[in-house]
């Protein structure tokens, strides 16, 4: 703890589980002085002051940026195009923002075309991290520790606020890696946004067949982690879907050629390469397993 | 428990974490006298013997055959029919014989085959059960407990054996339930053969890009639970797979034409469409894990 903390005033627009925990996080590392909540719902942000989530309430843009060292954008993909919109006007040139969307080149998109005037000082970033509750209840201080947070920096960012970005979340236990926007899309389509296609998908298949509830009634635990984030927030998911389609739509289809040569194992009967093909998995499965989530 | 158990001389072929969990199990409940393990490995009959889970072990098939009331076969679907032709000629008319088999069409085929002089004591069944790990050291006796177990039973099945082995499995703790082979195998492609496919699928996929380190170090909890069911035993899902082709290919075929629609979706930008599917299937996948795994 320094006698000046690394953030004055920070604003949270959006105090859910995402920006809730970021400012909880802060506040236990005695990284900022004063945080301001501000969104749509006056009662979640009443209910995040009653949980010292947050030290006072903005009624509007003009307040809430009045003073601010940093502002976190933690509302919906779908959403933060309107928000840019909406701060801009009442932006202060020294005012940091950053966000934590799950996809990045609409972001960075929105930020061109609402926030053009504050280049210098807009850092997009993606915390890597999420519980299976949302809503400011749900935040906790330990959220970010030990979890990867992207910064993918604008050519036009100043290298002091891509630094303050990177001090916070590092403030709050994460470790954060730095990737342009594309890289960044194209992996997450990869190993997050096509999984979460693929277990909807599965679970509506399903779920449409006119003997849905006897498939329902024999499936077992393998079928409960496979569908598990199929139980994912399903606006939510439509938004990063769709920000992220080009790079989803060819992670699809890269996985379609996977499915093709499956399904051409299975019509040829071909164990040895079907049984390779299952052992080349297991292993690079097991292998990550073993170092990302040690018992 | 009653003073003639439900199974006088019990013999269980491959003697691991499914064979030995119903030795266990009917134990337990005091419904079996004698328990004869029989299998390829010496040194896990020895340790079967060791740990309590079999009285006594058989060299041969006579041996091990001579005054037998029942024999669960629990060996992997692709040694099935090997094991039956080698047992055959031991085989006396009232003993009956059962088997854990994931598919069923497969192993009913090599009972006609083989045991074709047997038909109205070879009752076929599947338990729905399975753990982490394999092997007779993960034995336990409660494995089955509140789960199903799926009886097939042939036409020429007598309905006293059919009613033993029911009664067998009752007696674990399980739940019974009959239908046909051919309505088992397909509900098992859908809802346990064709996950297992897609999640060895992205898995392989993933592992075999240039890039595969980096994805993998980005991958979080969702991943690690859509992929869980990749880390399974390669040489039996590799027999489960092929042995019941024809339907899960056909499950196959259906979740490509799934995913054709999703993909038009993305391409189509058409968020409602995209939003929707995910809200029912998320409502679909709660309503049954609420149900299924109640906390």
């Amino acid at each position: 703890m320094t006698d000046t903390p690394l953030i004055g005033r920070l604003v949270v627009c959006g105090v859910g589980l995402i920006g809730g925990s970021f400012a909880l996080a802060l506040r236990a590392a005695g990284a900022v002085g004063h945080v301001v909540g501000y969104g749509r719902t006056r009662a979640a942000l009443e209910r995040a002051q009653a949980l010292g989530v947050i030290d006072s309430i903005a009624d509007d843009w003009q307040h809430a940026l009045a003073g601010a060292d940093m502002v976190l954008l933690a509302v919906p993909v779908g959403q933060i195009a309107q928000v840019m919109a909406d701060m801009a006007p009442h932006l202060a040139p020294g005012t940091i923002v950053t966000d934590a969307g799950s996809t990045k080149r609409d972001v960075i998109e929105a930020i061109y075309e609402k926030l053009d005037g504050q280049l210098a000082r807009v850092v997009p970033a993606h915390p890597i991290a999420g519980a299976e509750k949302s809503g400011v209840d749900a935040a906790f201080a330990t959220l970010y520790q030990q979890r990867n947070v992207v910064v993918t920096p604008l050519p036009e960012n100043d290298r002091d606020a891509v630094e303050r970005v990177t001090a916070a979340w590092q403030a709050c236990g994460a470790t954060v890696r730095q990737m342009s926007p594309q890289e960044h899309d194209r992996v997450f389509a990869a190993v997050s946004h096509l999984p979460h296609l693929l277990a909807y998908g599965l679970v509506h298949d399903l779920a449409g067949r006119a003997n849905a509830e006897q498939l329902f009634s024999f499936a077992a635990g393998g079928f409960r982690d496979f569908t598990r984030i199929a139980g994912s927030h399903p606006e939510m998911w439509r938004d990063i879907c769709l920000a992220n389609r080009h790079a989803l739509t060819a992670e699809l289809d890269q996985y379609l050629a996977e499915l093709a040569y499956l399904r051409a194992l299975l019509i040829g009967n071909d164990g040895k390469a079907l049984e390779a093909l299952f052992a080349e998995a297991r292993e690079a499965r097991n292998r990550w397993a073993d170092k990302a989530f040690p018992t």
